[in-house]
């Protein structure tokens, strides 16, 4: 492994989120886990613990209302304390009663002002907190043909969109995310990166695309449209889980390593994964049946050790044959990379920042697990609806 | 219409789920509607509406634990007293904490025993209500490559539903059901209609799978899986809903009208559609934004509507085209039933029949919505979790 | 039917491509059909056929070479002597050796030259036809991860698409067509509608997206993008067929006719169904088991059958309910519409304007298909390849 | 590596199908290559080639008329002569103009007739070869709702299986292959793993199903059904190859490398790895725009690869894993093994077997490709329709 290589690797980093060190589940029931935070600082706790056995994930997002507490500046130093820094500020305008029909797109004009006034609440949070991103997911849509009129509510979230971007700090970027469906199950209103693209080039340059890499309609080429994004200078995060069928948010890698390694191999192509290039790599993630915090930690190792074969892609050789039609050729330059066993690489990198090699079994070997079941007794644990 | 469709057409049976009438949602968020029942009592109420109105709904399928009661005998009296009877007894084993890696393919064997017990339970409950038909459903797989023997849980399924199969009385039967995925995403124990068919031939006769609509791949033809099954003699049952993407239960026509036409023209052709074919017609919907009494209603009037266009289809014109090899001649043959209106037919139907010809604004007319909001305050309101 | 509904059926336009009339199959075999043309000019003359019988398709798209003549000028007469128009003209850059590896993505620049010169030699053919539209359809991709650089291949396809641009004369437009996959199978260069969209964007007012409603993933919500993009004003077209599965090219309303409707409501509600709208509506299928010209005969009535009942949509209740947030109710009132059997009125309308109230009993009373069988041997039958 | 994983590596056999070595394209073109085999003869010499280097595909799969010659048991002998054997006979009832709408499912009973013969006629074939196995692929199927009969068309499906499975010789089998779609748009007549298993079942012991990776609808779990089969003594055979989308024929290991693993973990862990388990692995590929000769070699390699991953897995971790409900941990086993580079080891075992331990390489250096090129000149190249 090239210097270059390792010093891409020492330079990489990854968000957590606070809500996937909280309770999940599915509709059909959430199976609580013993020791889960019941506080945002409990999280953050959870957080740096992650940050200080991998070294790659400093910061921890924030969900609003999941997080919301009296004084932002101090939560903010409390992470601080921790070794961590908040980072994007997650709006939620679709677990309040007033929502079920939509929240930005609502029919009604209170709703969407209510939702609306949520959004610049998240601003305020993030300038308490020094967050950058804001990233906006929203769940409206319609389950019915006929339900609302589709460019009436397209008028709605531009709307909405407008009122938000004109309050972003010079150094506050927004994130757009999309989602094919779920929980709306016939029209989505940010359905595609499509329409995300398109609202964020109306907005101005602040205004990116969030890719989860759950969101897709089966048979999406992900990588494909990061290459496009990257190159119309639209791509602003991710939100990394894995899926084998829908918006699964399992841990990213688990279900399908090969295409996590073409997406970080264009990000390298592309020279974007350092912190100048300004993309937030992040999770977003439900630990449903699976202890939270090694999970996290597993996939931190995963989105590692997709970058680091990333970085081992011959990106000359790779060039000559691409240029050369070499189908076959190319093609086994990418394989190569991708069959490589970077683990003895990155453990070796570990160990030079002093930590250790291995930091799933330096997270059993610390017994934080046995502490938070003994010491998180009592109170409310977080959860999707806490 | 002749008078054979309008025989076949009065003697139609469709079932309302008892959950159908309770608050659902999705793991974002249920939203509460007010008047929603607060007991299997009110469940009942509101279903024995729906037959009072369209005519062809006189039995609701239960859901144990949701529906539990002391005195079944006692429901089943209850159900009786306003014109209506029990239905299918459906198992719920994955809402207690012990389910969380499974229930009856569960590696422990003390969890698989408790599962097992329930589904013995739900034939105590079929004994006390009369009921036929035990339908089954297993959330039951794993989230992740490796966490268990694909095979092994193939195995303690099967002796589960042999030791189920083995207490069903001589006029009971058992309804597998199968689902492509969730809760589970990365294997489903049940997850197509191949392995619910060939559980079901090697438990024995009165083992039939139940087609629920939106358990599906993409792009699965189901009205294929409907005619292989008839042929087999192994259909029992549909759980009826309507899907744009997953399975997002809404109500059954609502997604794709011609396909629940092609569905029931399935069994029409077969002669499957009289009570003596011993299929049951349910529903299984979550009705998480619109009102559940006229959605129900809309959903029976829907599978009536299929129906009758399905019985309108010209048999012999159609067999005469198959047999030619006129492709466009028997596609017409389907498409000119399917493009009749057949709403007037079945409201002079109804008229005859002394009921409304349109249930649902009888419905709206009924004041009943506005009076179970009134009356309906205090108490819990049933939900799948409740 | 009001007499507004009825001007609107009588002006919609409905344009058919020349390559429906000609030979097409899968990949494992084309079966040929008697009597099907030889020459461009055969083409037209079955098309001329279509609009007679039913009076609402004047226009025939061109597909070159396929449809490759001496002097364009000549044939655009012939096409006027029988009563019909040259509609779209359509590239095609797919079918010579050289494009193996892509045409205008293609990593050789001497094959883009190649490619980008037929794209200017179909506007010289537009010049000639007198056509408006040039409609664009690259099968560019790569089949391998790595085979090709994603991003240099959007570069090089906004260097063709630009110099054809500025190669339009004024009232020329083009239409670009996205396709999730095939023939290339890991990457497309314009996957989706979001590709399409943002080239058009970059290359100005007279480029905008053509809809083929084959050529999405599973689950894409098509009336959505076509919300969109009448909302941006980049709809320019669509091709009409249908699919179960993937690019099948069946008959348009064959597969889904709810979908169809739900496309065409858009449309109407837009007010874009009329010609100053400036939308094509044009078919683009495979009749590879079925006669070929009772197929488009059918596939235009079906697109007939959505328009009527699209405009039998009751805007104002539909509005009203959607503003007052009753989920049934707005389903309700598109249902209705969509519930409704218009095929007399349509029948009605015809006989109006002087045609046959049945245009496929009015075909196979022709004597067409004889006449074409019994002239039409000898040369080479048209088709994908010839 | 253990003596047994090495030992496990050297027995394994992968069968390549003589038509991958020929043309193929898609419906939009075949782009011929040079040195295309001309006849089965020249099929069998690059067949010989690829076993030479690999050391582990000494069977070839014969498709009849595509292979036709006047003497098989000649053509046995001239493989035997080129250290190569006959493996399956693949049968082909879908490129006579007889087959339009169908073969053993058609609803002409002479076109049934001619189909049947044709199958019976490949038992002829194995007689005179030696081969043990018959595969079946059916592309019967409908392209519109109504077109033909569903049930019908399996009793005339059972029918044909019948007289073919009646006529095998005590040591031959009968491998059904399903297909989700392609060439057939609505309705396949087999269209999976339920139905081949089903008509497998009826038939007796010597039916089994063939699982070709690529012909399922998203989303399947393909290495469920692996683990089905095997419980139940019904797999019989794989056509390996890989799809982002449909049945893209990609080469086995190039789209989804980690699936392609999780099936081979399967059968490992089944024991079914081994000749005396009796399961063909086979290629099924169409190399449209890569040469063809390399690319039968890689895939023959990433199926190494995969298998030697999957006996990497540590069975007794992983078992006890699973039973202690270790999610994470049996998660991580499984991991463990995928993640390794097992290219090493290869080419180990591959010098020990005096190979060389790159066989890509080796054929490169080996001049054939260039041979091949010059002297196969004249004829006609070998393709899907030749």
């Amino acid at each position: 492994m090239s210097e270059a290589v390792r010093e891409a690797l020492r330079g990489q980093r990854i968000e957590t989120p606070s809500w996937a060190y909280a309770n999940s589940g599915t509709r059909f029931k959430v199976f609580a886990q013993a020791g889960v935070p019941r506080t945002p600082e409990e999280k953050l706790a959870d957080a740096a613990v992650v940050h200080r056995l991998t070294g790659v994930a400093p910061t921890v997002a924030l969900h609003i209302p999941w997080d919301r507490v009296d004084d932002y500046g101090k939560l903010a130093g409390y992470a601080r304390d921790l070794g961590i820094r908040i980072g994007a500020i997650n709006s939620n305008v679709f677990q309040d009663d007033d929502y079920k029909l939509g929240s930005v797109t609502n029919p009604d004009p209170a709703v969407r002002r209510k939702a609306t006034d949520h959004l610049l609440e998240c601003v305020d949070v993030m300038d308490a907190t020094g967050s950058r991103d804001l990233k906006l997911w929203f769940s409206d849509g319609t389950n019915y043909p006929g339900q609302d009129d589709i460019r009436a509510r397209q008028d709605r979230l531009a709307e909405a969109l407008g009122e938000v971007y004109r309050r972003l700090g010079p150094d506050q970027r927004m994130l757009l995310e999309y989602k094919l469906f779920e929980p709306a199950f016939y029209t989505t209103d940010v359905p595609d990166w499509g329409t995300a693209y398109a609202h964020c080039v109306e907005l101005g340059p602040k205004a990116t695309v969030c890719i989860d890499t759950g969101h897709h309609a089966p048979g999406t080429n992900i990588e494909f449209i990061v290459a496009f994004l990257l190159r119309a200078g639209r791509l602003g995060a991710f939100d990394f889980n894995s899926r084998f069928y829908a918006d699964d948010d399992l841990m990213v890698g688990a279900a399908d390593p090969f295409q996590l390694f073409r997406i970080m191999h264009e990000i390298v192509a592309a020279g974007a994964l350092g912190a100048e290039a300004g993309i937030a790599f992040m999770l977003d993630q439900c630990h449903n049946i699976e202890p939270k915090i090694p999970a996290i930690i597993r996939s931190v190792l995963n989105v590692q050790e997709a970058t680091a074969k990333a970085l081992l892609v011959d990106a000359k050789a790779l060039a000559d044959a691409q240029r050369a039609g070499d189908v076959l050729g190319a093609n086994a330059v990418l394989m190569d990379a991708f069959a490589t066993d970077v683990r003895p690489l990155l453990a070796e990198l570990r160990a030079e920042q002093g930590l250790d090699p291995d930091p799933l079994a330096a997270y059993r070997a610390s017994g934080y697990a046995e502490k938070i079941v003994a010491e998180r007794v009592g109170g409310e644990q977080a959860g999707w609806g806490a």
